[in-house]
């Protein structure tokens, strides 16, 4: 796309159709409807409904930007480049979906608001599953370098029932702004799984969110770099809360005050989302008793879970 | 993508926004500005239009099919199953766009027809730069196998004036229906470049084009399974054709009475660019005394470029 962008500077063209002439509007037109009719013998409506629109947007996209030949082969080499870079590790795919928002639109589409119940975000590349399973009050740091924080809340459905035993998965950045799974050294840190005691309540020991760029190495970076937006992302932990009967909750909570919040490269920010982490000097007591050499920090974050068919 | 289908068999659903509650379209449709100004700053206009037109057209889509998060996920899964089939050789994003009839409408947005001029259509995934030259009058097949073919014409301006050092690259697939570059083995063959003579005249022996699937063992022939759709591409010969002044050609010639050319698995088909491909039985003399055992076939095809800039 940074090619594009550079062999394309002086061409910006009028995407009014009323400048096509109408037998070059027919024949595209037509061609659109060809490939439609294509699809005439699927056997799954649903799939059907799906291809067709997407054939239908394509195609509105390129005639309406006229899109070049060029532009074209240009935006091949992007998803070839975006593909070989892709594997168990890094997945540039849902980068690009979540840069242009479309992984948060997906969001928004499946998890309509429900009451006062807790907004969803996107899940990010970085989830792993079988994470490790702490106790109430242990640390999924598991050795992630950065300031300590603690965690709590209650977890209630949306009368505001507490739940006993909902699975709290969570998963962060250490303090240098790295997942466990970025240092390719298999490591596991910085992530885990506990369940709300009999109250509804969970308290685990984490890392103070930091913020930190999506990996920009790559295709979707230089997209970035070429359309002047930066990479990086509010500082976030990252929730995924599920019960029985209960719609399940992807989401993060974000850090009041961060400059970043309107301007988070993937759209993820709530306002609901943005909460207070309290800032503890050195030496201030932990509920817990933990012995803490320098400042950390508390939050609270209480979740409430839609039905699940809402 | 057939996951996809498997997965949402029973779940059509009603595309009409109407049926989407204010507030939720509201939040839709806000999230959609903001992934559109996040391009405010883009310092090059067009890639600027281009982004912000994909943005708008990938969220209508999203929008309309009220895309699940298990279709999210399966394009995902689509896109990096190409994206690992991709590589010198084999091309699945190519593809992906050539049945998607992104190719072919990328072609005709960019070669709008101009009086007479010969028609164009996709490249296809098989060309190769540097294919090896041969002498008017030479046989391009290189030992691929296949009916012997005689092709022959003219290549012409807008005005019928003669071309002469025209360049014609042609490149097409064997008796087996395979391009040299799908067997693996280094081979060069049915793939080659000539030039005009003083009188804008070619002629050239081929294999007589036979039909033939597109790759289909990867995700993309999946989804034409998905579908209902066939792999197989009418029967053709690939023509590129420059001349300096000229509007570069790319297009096939497609063989007259082939069943496959309503439905082309590309939508490369026009019906200017069919041809008849003549029978002649064994025994039939060449008319360059070429000594030939069985069946061959002739064919005319004559070209007419248009203005570079037309």
């Amino acid at each position: 796309m940074s090619e594009l962008g550079d062999k394309t500077r002086d061409s910006v063209r009028d995407p009014d159709p009323a400048t096509v002439p109408a037998e070059q509007q027919a024949r595209e037109a037509d061609l659109v409807e060809r490939v439609v009719r294509s699809f005439d013998a699927c056997a799954d409506p649903r799939l059907r409904q799906v291809m067709v629109a997407l054939v239908r947007h394509l195609h509105a996209f390129l005639r309406e930007v006229r899109l070049t030949e060029a532009e074209w082969a240009a935006a091949i080499e992007f998803l070839t480049q975006a593909g070989h870079i892709t594997d168990d590790k890094r997945q540039e795919f849902i980068l690009l979906s979540d840069v242009l928002g479309a992984s948060m639109q997906t969001i928004a589409i499946n998890n309509e608001a429900y009451g006062d119940a807790t907004e969803a975000t996107v899940v990010g590349p970085f989830f792993v599953e079988g994470s490790p399973e702490i106790p109430i009050g242990g640390d999924m740091s598991f050795g992630a370098g950065g300031e300590p924080c603690l965690v709590e809340g209650t977890v209630t459905d949306s009368a505001g029932t507490p739940l006993a035993g909902a699975r709290i998965e969570v998963w962060e950045a250490d303090g240098d702004g790295l997942y466990d799974v970025q240092y390719g050294d298999g490591r596991v840190a910085a992530r885990a799984h506990l369940f709300t005691d009999e109250h509804g309540y969970y308290r685990f020991w984490g890392v103070t969110p930091t913020p930190y760029p999506i990996p920009h190495d790559g295709p979707v970076g230089r997209m970035l770099k070429a359309v002047g937006r930066s990479p990086y992302r509010a500082s976030h932990l990252h929730f995924m809360v599920t019960y029985e009967g209960c719609r399940r909750l992807v989401t993060h909570i974000f850090v009041e005050g961060d400059e970043l919040l309107d301007k988070d490269s993937v759209f993820g920010v709530k306002d609901s989302l943005v909460r207070r982490f309290v800032r503890q000097t050195a030496g201030t007591p932990a509920p817990d008793g933990r012995s803490l050499d320098g400042d950390w920090s508390k939050v609270r974050f209480d979740i409430m879970l839609a039905p699940e068919n809402a």
